[in-house]
């Protein structure tokens, strides 16, 4: 990473920094120097933080301690910050791609994304399931239309389960808010649409949840706290929600969050943990935590989350499900609670690859008004309906990074990956990504002061009514000075050059989504939240390029460690090469998916 | 402003704000506490400020007392951040106006810019001079055609006058560093081409000076330190310097400047103050003080600075001669000593307007491939060639700010403002921009906290060679958070919201360049440079949104003061709008030219 002078490091000229697989660029591994703290420990912990002189102090040894003065306050940079990952758009010469005119209608684009699934559907109503899969979209698409189902019945089914896994002894914190009336208004309407054979699109009566971090009418933005809605008051659908909403989805409350997107457990203090369907005495992972396990339960085949270090990913993969974070800018960020600006994205959770691109074509494409004109794009959809799943595919695979995980996580990866290389002639280039934990600092500190800076209009009188790690978190957040948000930048800058030169010769890079797979609750963190960073840095190893450089990932399920918890893999492409990353996704799953395993909370919404 | 909830301001939204003449929007004068202080104070401050505790408290009184906290720390805003005021390149439909592929060379720009010009000059070799003008590019021109003249006489010329100016009694101050021999030797290659008949351009043999924050060959780049060129050695010329080359310009020599830009009285301790050839008591301005001091005591036709606060507009207007600073990346920034990223940009000092054209053609455009697509613009030539000067212009006039200056700036500026719409036919927009001193600390914590974050590298073995008050500036960069530098970039989003508004109903702003004239150089100042924030609020008062907007602006020389100090008029523009700028520049000199009066110190390099 560069010359040490004294604790000063000088970072090489990215020109001179070798890229190859034997690299002399070290690794380094996340040295997280904070204990685990819960219940009183946590508290006092907090309190002290917040002490003015003497919190002063403890965050400069914090920072000290987990190398952030080192690698990026006292670093020393060539390059200029790059302040938002805003990519021009370019034509990527993706492989076996569908382009859609970003100005049609959200059903229009509905319609051309079902012209590229595939002809069969994996499973049928009446089919056998010695593997398990989820329903997809299409599945309940032909039900509706069959008149086998109709909405109004799924969305009874639906309330029933969410009341059922809302009470002791599930306590599931899927939602914090439903309303049952309002769900049964939807499916009625789609219920009619249906009888009077005109449904909307494929998504008509499709059950949705959305994050709440994320407007959506009747419901308030609570972003995981007791006030937000307060202060700020949600006065319409998200932007990417009045498109599904124009699809004749119906939309079923408000996913529980991790508060305020500050941490990767979803373990919420004010509205219950949310918990995992393969293990329910397990984390759901975070912060889009209820919308990952609401799929993995079945109550809905997608739902929509947030992505700003991992959100949507981390989630999906311990849950089980795929997650599909786009590009910066490729989703309208309008109705979206503010919680930074340069990193967080909207993205899908979703029960099968198919759907993840049915929702993506909804709600994608032409960036309103005020956005920059570069980013005005075309959508790309992958024909997933080809005969054979894309050739010619180089995965760029760093090893020394690919292996930081456990070691369940590591041997299902790798296996998987051998098998996507022998199935389908992919090959792998070995690179070196250097600087890793650094990017990750630098992402820190920029989601950090972003945060802080949007919190500030509301803190002042709603610090002591956050979760207790969420305190320590903004206290933390608040921490960084303009010098330290400015280098951050200049890393950025440099991660950029490196990923690029990588693009240049491999179409994605492959990880693991997570190096840690979902670990227990405990109940000392059920009141006030837990600190666990270490924890919270190994689930985050693999998400970082995709916020703090705007690239688009995402994660499948490819197994399970042998506690039977959910594993993911994850690709992270080109800027705007979704398609190519959905491509790549179906391939996956279709060869892991005769492995898949039903969680321990499923609710089958079309066969009860 | 908004509304004030106990210390915090609540901006109103934007939309909500009346632009109008009548608005209840108040203007808010510049209320700067920090007395003036030079000599032992100076140092005692410095050390105080240096101090570790002590020093953060004092800051933090500091930033209090200057309505730092009050305007932007504790303030809330509706707007994102605008990161870098790069805009996007839109045909503004200027009038009168030639537009250049910016992939011509240089030669030929220059070229097409004479095309340009008007048909007779201002003065000849032969005329009388009952008004001054200084000779402009083509005046040398043709004496270097007509072999009136040389290229190596008036470069033997150029070094007498900067060898009797550097001595006592004047110590003038001019140059940080210029090498007789290498003047020489450009010139007799010069004189060479014009005895073949070939000069390469009307710049060919014109004496250039170049701020010493721009490289250039074969001088060492101090920025106006004793040590900077030793830790960032200059190695090849600017890509602006580059192109003047290639036109056959005379490169003699690095112009003093305020130590690191950071101040804008261009009393540097290391190599004297610049004087102001109208009065060499007076200061030149800052920070491109010897730039402007050059070309207004006739040594040079022109000459180059940078402008990250009005850089090169404050000390045009004070040692009246033209200043023009270009929209935000319409000269490439390489080879520029990076000491900001988002507010600087290069500019010309020029005698007059017309000159001022030809290097802007001869620098401007075909940004580096490292600049974002969206800013290859073509570069427009105004058409000064006309018979009549444009007509149909709106200028946007804030009373109340246009008219906080002394009363002799005020009085000059309105009577030439007058003239102007009554010899023009250009019609006045009265206008409120709001929240003008805000603005100012945005854009004051932006640059320091840039400023600090690339000084860092350098500075800590290096601080104690610094001036006391770039010491004292130092300290204050140093001291922003990451959500200081987060809400002034939202106050610059906001910013450039009304600026908008008020290009959607004129062409130009205008106002005075400078509140003030130039003020005496106190003898307590020279060994340890002052701090007069107070003088030094009222210079920057009228130039901000050039820099934080990167919004283009032109200053002219309009009139003198009761002392006969020169006063500036200034415009600014919409984006790309520089043509409309020299357009209204031109009419401006027309008018105001019969007027002019001859500085103290003069060189006549044509005529001695």
């Amino acid at each position: 990473m560069g010359l040490f002078k004294g604790k000063r490091v000088v970072y090489t000229p990215v020109k001179d920094v070798d890229l190859g697989p034997y690299s002399t660029e070290s690794y380094l591994q996340a040295n997280v120097k904070a204990p685990r703290m819960t219940g009183v420990v946590a508290k006092i912990f907090t309190h002290l933080l917040e002490c003015p002189i003497l919190g002063t102090l403890l965050l400069f040894i914090l920072k000290g301690n987990n190398l952030i003065h080192r690698l990026i306050t006292n670093a020393e940079f060539e390059e200029s910050p790059l302040f938002a990952p805003l990519h021009d758009f370019e034509d990527i010469k993706e492989k076996e791609v569908k382009f859609l005119d970003p100005s049609l209608s959200p059903p229009e684009k509905v319609k051309h994304a079902i012209d590229c699934l595939p002809m069969a559907s994996k499973a049928t109503l009446d089919g056998d399931d010695s593997s398990f899969c989820r329903w997809t979209i299409m599945d309940y698409s032909k039900a509706y239309r069959s008149g086998d189902i109709t909405p109004s019945l799924v969305a009874e089914r639906v309330i029933a389960a969410i009341d059922e896994s809302t009470k002791p002894p599930l306590r599931m914190g899927f939602f914090i808010h439903y309303d049952a009336e309002d769900i049964l208004k939807q499916a009625s309407e789609s219920t009619l649409r249906y009888e009077r054979g005109e449904p909307i699109s494929v998504l008509d009566g499709i059950p949705v949840a959305i994050k709440d971090e994320i407007d959506c009418l009747p419901y308030p933005t609570t972003g995981g706290t007791t006030w937000m809605h307060k202060k700020r008051p949600c006065k319409d659908d998200a932007c990417c929600v009045k498109r599904l909403r124009l699809c004749g989805a119906i939309l079923v409350g408000k996913t529980n969050m991790h508060e305020l997107g500050s941490g990767t457990s979803g373990i919420n203090p004010h509205y219950g943990p949310a918990r995992n369907p393969y293990c329910t005495s397990k984390i759901a992972g975070g912060s889009s935590s209820g919308s990952a396990s609401v799929v993995s339960a079945g109550l809905c085949p997608v739902a929509l989350g947030v992505d700003g270090g991992g959100s949507v990913r981390m989630p999906a993969s311990l849950c089980g499900v795929v997650g599909l974070k786009p590009t910066f800018a490729r989703i309208p960020h309008d109705g979206v609670l503010p919680l930074n600006w340069t990193v967080g994205m909207v993205g899908i959770l979703a029960g099968n690859v198919e759907d993840a691109l049915i929702v993506y074509a909804a709600i994608s494409g032409e960036i309103p008004h005020h956005q920059p004109s570069n980013v005005l794009t075309k959508i790309n959809l992958p024909l997933l309906s080809l005969t054979k799943s894309i050739s010619d595919i180089k995965l760029a695979k760093y090893g020394k990074w690919f292996d930081d995980c456990s070691d369940d996580v590591r041997i299902c990866c790798s296996k998987t990956l051998h098998k996507l290389q022998e199935h389908n002639h992919w090959k792998i280039i070995d690179v070196t990504i250097p600087e890793i934990e650094a990017m990750r600092l630098a992402h820190y500190i920029t989601i950090g002061s972003e945060c802080s800076t949007l919190l500030d209009s509301f803190r002042h009188k709603n610090f002591a009514e956050l979760g207790w790690d969420v305190r320590v978190a903004q206290s933390i957040y608040g921490a960084f000075s303009g010098l330290e948000y400015l280098k951050a930048q200049r890393m950025r800058n440099r991660q950029l050059q490196f990923h690029k030169k990588i693009f240049a010769e491999a179409d994605v890079i492959v990880s693991p989504t997570t190096g840690v797979t979902a670990y227990p609750i405990l109940d000392d963190a059920l009141k006030t939240g837990e600190l666990d960073y270490v924890n919270g840095a190994a689930l985050v190893r693999y998400s970082i390029a995709g916020n703090f450089l705007g690239l688009p990932a995402v994660t499948v399920p490819v197994g399970y460690d042998r506690l039977g918890l959910p594993i993911g893999l994850q690709f992270i492409g080109r800027p705007w090469s979704e398609a190519t990353l959905i491509h790549l996704a179906f391939a996956t799953q279709t060869i892991c998916m005769s492995d898949y395993r039903k969680p321990e909370l499923y609710y089958d919404l079309l066969r009860i």
